[in-house]
């Protein structure tokens, strides 16, 4: 499909988030407003994605989508002329997609409408439209047959007018040469002084060179322009994909009361506890519980094991075959080979644990020195007593077994008992 | 009521919900399906209850429910022949009850209500019908007076018996010889190529002996089909049970976020705090509260006493009266008694701990030696220093101390000060 | 406004609730109904507030409220009765105001608009009344142009009085000549045998001094019966001041599973994820992660700080900026200075942490010796090592090393390595 080029709009003030970050890095589902359109666009026209950026994103833009193009849209004059700012970026010939930083669920399989629609009419372009439930805010579509005759943003339309509910949902795709030709006779004379691309479409149909439109779902096209726009999604996101999940044979108990990421996979015949938290980057295998109030980011949970309540598994971890990890437990970008139980009041470091080893609660990897993190080794069926402290860089051997509340400093040797400690004293009270 | 055998029948193929195991073993608010199906039927029919199972459960029916018979089915062949292949394992002149291993919530009183139509009319037998809210995908019943004319299944129905809202629940009573002795010449002619138990009505009908009908309420009747009617009913049931503790004088801080379970018990003036999860087997007794994020299981706590923010209390542990276990604090399998404190990121495990106690944060029982669990007893009024390993089994006498950060491997006796630890070294840094 | 005194009604028998605790006593938001009504009481007539108690809630009323005065009624005799026992209390010539102790939400602008259409028509009081979604329960209220007419019960009305929706929210106010000389003709000829003081609508209006009535909002009159009631209102406030938080430009995640209180507050940016409990008393600054699972209670929380998931804030502690509170930890009336880190598994309880600290996980502060508690300080640039115990009191000086697994029990001076450690031994086994 690189015969077009995506352009997307991320240059709007966006007062409304209330927020010192740009509206486009805010996340929903542990995800980024932007990457979702980036993504998105990525499948469109992959070598041809161009940034309209305003001052305060344009670096953090740049920085984030080194595959793509930015352009600084100097003032805020509204579509029409951020549009315009991408001009000199164009490559030449390529029919141009307008999409919106701020409306991240449009899919792919739309868009390739859209293109399909445009390209077998051999017409000047195509718009996005849908038909909404509460057409309040949205430009409504005028349209004769299959052509769209104007659009007509709300705030200028009369009782006629706003009794259409087919609206607007900005995204379109337009010949090049007929959108830059006709984008600069497009002026401000509006309430809110702004060059509004959507006159684009009534220029066209005055010229007799009418846009076709084609029907997209209002679902896919919800803006974010509030924090409350925001939260609402990070729900419907999550919602949808744990839908997914519970079809595919994973049994999430209180769904509402759990939370998922838009990359969470989870294999069949898993149980998901309330209250649990899964963030990006996570892959459960066949046959696992994730007990209550457990956080796993980044990190990969085999086959048959059991995580919680309350565990911790922080990114870059692997846990394997039917291992345990318990309560108020923390592992962090550690390996946990088979069968290894780690169930209480740890925290697991830059480890790498053996098959069948038993960590004693309380125990505590100390893999930072002030100044780096050291690697832990314990290899297969090793037995950690409680309260243990083992100061990293060491390697404990297999077979080995450490005294409960030791400090070991020093590598232990395969098949030894490792102790520090003193003698108890018991003095009578007087 | 022992002139009545109960048929439960389990031997459903289940696809749907998507499972390695078998659907009537699936829980729902801690407790399986079957056995709900199965405690209802003990009150039934206690001595006379038969399951027909499949190739895939009949083991684990069997192995889990020793009171009662179990048949297999070798193909699923339909109802009707699920119900015929308990042929040989029927007592004698007892009318036969048919129940559905998927269908948990019928409340005995509903079945006390059709046998009895069912033996105060003499007649052949009755069915449990309701008045389902959306008939779709329901069996449709009709009726002629107080008798069922036939039951017709959704996909033979016509347009105007799928008019029809009055539901076939699959439930019903029937005299034992006229049931099987008409039951063998049912047939498979149909889509679904089954012997439908449902085609006894209209034979039952078309031989002068038609069946009465009983009224239920739909709600008793939801049938698990998928996973997401498994987590429905996990959520009904918590809920019945939650708004009765309510109205019984318990405060539940925002009750959808709490997790309750089928024998939760809880008494006046308790506050149950948000993210709670209360597993099965719990009693909490009088002026008890539970922080939020506390995990409790098969375990009393004891009046006044203050349990969380996130505690786990693992099962068969009793805590007395006015006992408070912290955050981060673990219990298994122990006894607390009154007035004693474990506020702070411990592990108390196969442990009796006195009154009075106050165990210091830190405190590990290390119970645990790789071979067996070993316990520890801690005495009336001891004072144990955080930090502490106490290496069981051991016990430690009344109104002693023991030191902060000591490993105590040995009996502490009563009036003592234990402890285990070196000499502090400060070294000036160069 | 101090022409006016309050009279709160807090003697009703309140079984519904089912609590040996006061109805007016139990918690919405973490703050006890009538803390919101007095608080509102204050607003109006800050020296003139007088409750209505009885038995079993007088001393707890007159202990907390102490700049109110309190009147015992000694048997529930009807709201008429209640209000004449307060009549030796009165300052003379101020107009009464009757407010109810368990209808909480009242504005003190309603009230205010009250005393306003009161006194601008110097008539004889002014009625609070408000339209009732569903009437079913209240006393309707007929009216004639903006006067009072009669208010009857539920109980008593016909059917045509039943269809009004104009309904008596209780609250009035009414010049105190004639409301006191008036009360004692009411008489407890009813069903309930209570003396009414709605009858003195009635009245007034036979003696062609009619009350006026203006409107309120029906959410400000939400009455608490029973622990529902109580439950739903605690959801109600909590709705509303997470609103009002997410639109000043807070992010809080599937607001529905987070908890937070009545005097709550956020400041922009900060991120709240889901199962986290805000109790009273909290302040937290710009551009904060709360993470999952956190409880955090009447403390500070510094700009740019993280805290959890899984961490604990207990009360009087204050968090400095960019300081990182991790997994397990938990803080009680502590300070925390700016850049300091604790991350894992550790109490820090009654000390002064400086900053740029990094406190090892599993570190305990001793801090209670079995009779009090002591205080622990540790200067700017210290590294704890993990497994530390740390007995108080004692100080730490700055850029000191403390080494993992020690017990710290005396002061350590600034720019040393403090260690209590023996030999590790590694012994062969056989």
């Amino acid at each position: 499909m690189e015969n077009v080029v995506s352009i997307i709009l991320t240059a709007g003030a966006s007062k409304r988030i209330k927020s010192n970050q740009s509206k486009v890095f805010h996340e929903a589902a542990e995800k980024s407003l932007i990457e979702y359109v980036y993504s998105t666009a990525k499948k469109i026209s992959p070598k041809n994605i161009i940034f309209v950026c305003n001052k305060a994103n344009i670096n953090q833009i740049t920085k984030n989508f080194t595959q793509a193009k930015t352009i600084l849209q100097k003032k805020t004059k509204g579509t029409a002329d951020a549009v315009l700012c991408t001009k000199n970026l164009l490559p030449k010939n390529k029919d141009v997609i307008i999409l919106f930083g701020d409306v991240p669920l449009i899919k792919s399989g739309s868009i390739n409408r859209l293109i399909k629609t445009h390209k077998s009419s051999n017409g000047i372009g195509c718009l996005l439209a849908f038909k909404a439930k509460n057409p309040q805010g949205y430009g409504r579509v005028e349209i004769i047959g299959n052509k769209v005759k104007k659009v007509t943003e709300e705030v200028q339309a009369n009782k006629k007018i706003k009794q259409i509910n087919l609206c607007n949902s900005g995204i379109m795709i337009c010949k090049q040469d007929f959108l830059f030709s006709n984008l600069i006779s497009i002026n401000d004379k509006n309430i809110k002084k702004e060059k509004f691309i959507t006159d684009i479409f009534e220029i066209a149909y005055k010229s007799k060179k009418p846009f076709l439109f084609t029907m997209c779902n209002e679902k896919e096209l919800q803006g974010v322009n509030t924090r409350e726009d925001l939260i609402k999604m990070d729900i419907t996101i999550q919602n949808e994909i744990k839908k997914k999940l519970i079809q595919n044979g994973v049994t999430i108990l209180q769904p509402e009361t759990v939370r998922v990421s838009y990359d969470t996979k989870i294999a069949k015949d898993c149980t998901i506890e309330p209250f649990v938290v899964i963030k990006k980057g996570v892959i459960i295998k066949k046959n696992v519980t994730i007990k209550s109030h457990s956080v796993i980011e980044s990190s990969i949970i085999g086959e048959g094991s059991i995580i919680g309540p309350s565990a911790r598994i922080r990114p870059y971890s692997v846990i394997g075959k039917k291992v345990k990890i318990g309560n108020f437990v923390e592992i962090k970008n550690s390996k946990i080979k088979d069968s290894t139980s780690i169930n209480h009041l740890s925290y697991i470091g830059d480890s790498t644990i053996g098959k069948n080893v038993n960590i004693g609660a309380g125990t505590i990897t100390c893999n930072y020195d002030g100044k780096k993190k050291n690697k832990t080794i314990i290899k297969d069926n090793v037995f950690v007593g409680s309260n243990t402290s083992i100061v990293a860089p060491l390697t404990i051997g297999s077979n080995s077994t450490i005294g409960a509340g030791s400090v070991i400093t020093k590598n232990v040797p395969s098949n030894s008992l490792a102790i520090e400690r003193t003698e108890q004293k018991n003095i009578k009270k007087k």
